[in-house]
Order: structure tokens, then C-alpha cells, then sequence
């Protein structure tokens, strides 16, 4: 059996952090599906989407780190042919990956106490964002 | 229902990026299943899969930005082991990952317009290579 | 079919790598499924999923690439608000991603000869991990 759904939900731009979660397993939940694999992804190319342990330290510490390994104000071949000024934002989000794929057992997400679902905004301002969520399983 | 497929193609080395959206849904396209996922995966150690928006300037920027992370020409030890000069090959690789998986619903990848999956092939030479494409769903 | 598994290991800290390729593929041997998808999950957010050419000289390149991208003694917000001293693992986790999704036919997964499925603890200090492998396919 396979369900799939949608969250929206509007982001704040600069490396926007959102934890979605509750969202994704209230989707598990809400199936008809005991035991299988949901898959997480985001149909636009300046989003990623990992785990991390939801607090606001790690938050500010992982937009940091981007900023040391892929700098917002240097020269992106992309903004010099399409002015958008987000290359940094595309970058960063193709070696982040668009997709994340959690199994579940009895109707619950087997990730971790202190480990939450991401999604990781690197555009330049904000936006209206779509992610997809296919509850698959039996 | 479940269809496993292959994409043979040749690549020419040097952090060779290729489009290879339009392959899989193919694959997609041609199977009897309407709704599901499609896993794609490479079995081999010196490439990676991820999605970009697929245009020159960013490819070129995410070909300078591995050159920055992980650099061609400094010392590893696989290099110094085994001699084949492709140590910071096999890092990219597995960093950015060897599986991508994307949702589909009514036979279509739910990937956005500006989002194409593609085959990074971190190799310093040429090389025949092949992507194993999996649809399985209802 | 689904089969849900657990591999339960001891490591040892400072990003410790271990081959976890064997204990996968006899999941899917044991299994009475066919083909399908072998999901690979670690449900600890300092512990990070991919794929290598496992042998001594990459674990070591692997170890020095992460600690030239994210060094362990700089200061992290995490470590500030919380005291782990864990903040630069947290951050490595979230960037390598806690999950791998990879094809199966004839109950043999289609990874290549000279590429491993490993478990990278990236924590400081010796821990007991779970890793979650779910068989699903027909």
C-alpha cells in the first residue's frame, strides 16, 4: 500500500531550518500501513533535507558550517549567467541530498529521541515550499 | 510490483557530470506501476548521485566547490597504498552518496522543473559505467 | 514483503568506521524476498550511513577530510549550551545523512566488489549503536 502527501509551509530564507517531524509521522500514522518506509523529498533545487538533533545551538552551528564550506559572497558561475545570486544556495543543497528515506515499524518512525527530520532552506529569501511524503508498506 | 533496470553510459573523468533525469523516467514511464519510487544507485566507489538545477554555471560551481572541499592534489593514503591517484575520488564519492531516492505518482517523478538528477563520476580518467534504476509501487 | 532487522555493534569513538556490508546482505539471503530495496538507517544523530572502497588507506582519508571540514576543537553552540564537546559530530552526522537505500535481485544486493556499506560513529567516546535494516520487496 502506498500514500502520498504533501506538507507546505512558507520559509524564512538564509539557511532556514524547520523541523518537520510531527508532520511526517502524523502522515505514517494516519495511513493504513503497519510497517514499511517513508520517503521524504523536496522538489526544489536550493533544499535539502537530513537529521539532526533539533536545538537551537545545533541549528547555528550547522548554518555556520556551511558558511565555511560553501560561502554565500564569493563567485558562483550561476549568478554571473542568471543573476538569481543564490549559486551558493543550489551548491549546498545538491551535496545535501533532496531525499531521505526512514523505515517504520507498527505505525512509528524508528528514528531516535534526538534525532529530527530537516528541512534546510539555503535560498536567498523566503519562499513557499513543498515537500513530499510517500508512506509505503504493507 | 518491482522493475530493476541499468543505464550504461561512458564517462570522460575529471568530476564528469550527467543529466540522466530523462533515462529514468523512461523506466518510470515504461512500467506498470502507477504510483511508488524509484531508487537510484551506482556500484561504484568513485561516483556520486544527487540532484541540481542542470545548467552550465552550476555545474562548473559544483565541480570548483568539491575542488575546494576535498582537493585533487594533496596526499592520501589510499594513493600511497594502492598508486591509482584517485584518493580524493573515492572521498567525494562516498560524501556526496551512492543512492537517491525520488517518489512518483501516476507514472511521474515528482521532481521540480529546475531539479535534475545527475551522475557525478569524481574518476581522473574515463570509465564505463553503470546505474541501477529500481521502480517498485502499485 | 517486509522483514524489519537490527544489527546492534559496539564502537569505539573518534569517528570510528566499520564495515557493516556482510551483516546487510545476510538480512536480504535470510529473507524470502527477492527483489526489492534494503533500507539502512542509524536512528543517532552522531552517526552517519554511506558507502566506500573499505580498506585502510580511505578510513584514514575519510577520518582527515572530516576533520579538515568540520574540525573537532573549534568552538560549536551545541558544546556551549550543552557541554557534550560533541557538537562537531552532530554536524558531521547531519552533512553524511543516517540513511542508504540500495537495490537487491536474487536476494543479492547490487553493490559493487570494490564498495562496502559502513557505519562512520563520529561521537568521542565509545558507544553501543542499533542499525535498523528493512527488507522490502516480492
Amino acid at each position: 500500500m502506498i500514500t502520498t502527501n504533501e506538507i507546505n509551509l512558507r520559509t524564512q530564507g538564509d539557511t532556514d531550518i524547520i523541523d518537520i517531524t510531527a508532520k511526517v509521522q502524523k502522515f505514517v500514522t494516519d495511513s493504513a500501513i503497519n510497517n514499511g518506509t517513508v520517503t521524504v523529498f523536496v522538489a526544489h533545487s536550493t533544499v535539502g533535507i537530513t537529521t539532526i538533533e533539533f536545538e537551537p545551538g545545533l541549528v547555528a552551528d550547522l548554518q555556520k558550517v556551511w558558511e565555511n564550506l560553501v560561502p554565500e559572497n564569493i563567485p558562483y558561475d550561476h549568478d554571473t549567467h542568471w543573476g538569481d545570486g543564490n549559486g551558493y544556495a543550489h551548491v549546498r543543497a545538491s551535496l545535501m541530498g533532496a531525499s531521505l528515506t526512514i523505515p517504520f515499524t507498527d505505525r512509528k518512525l524508528v528514528i531516535g529521541v534526538w534525532q529530527q527530520i530537516i528541512l534546510v532552506d539555503f535560498d536567498n529569501r523566503p519562499r513557499n515550499r513543498t515537500v513530499i511524503v510517500q508512506v509505503m508498506g504493507e
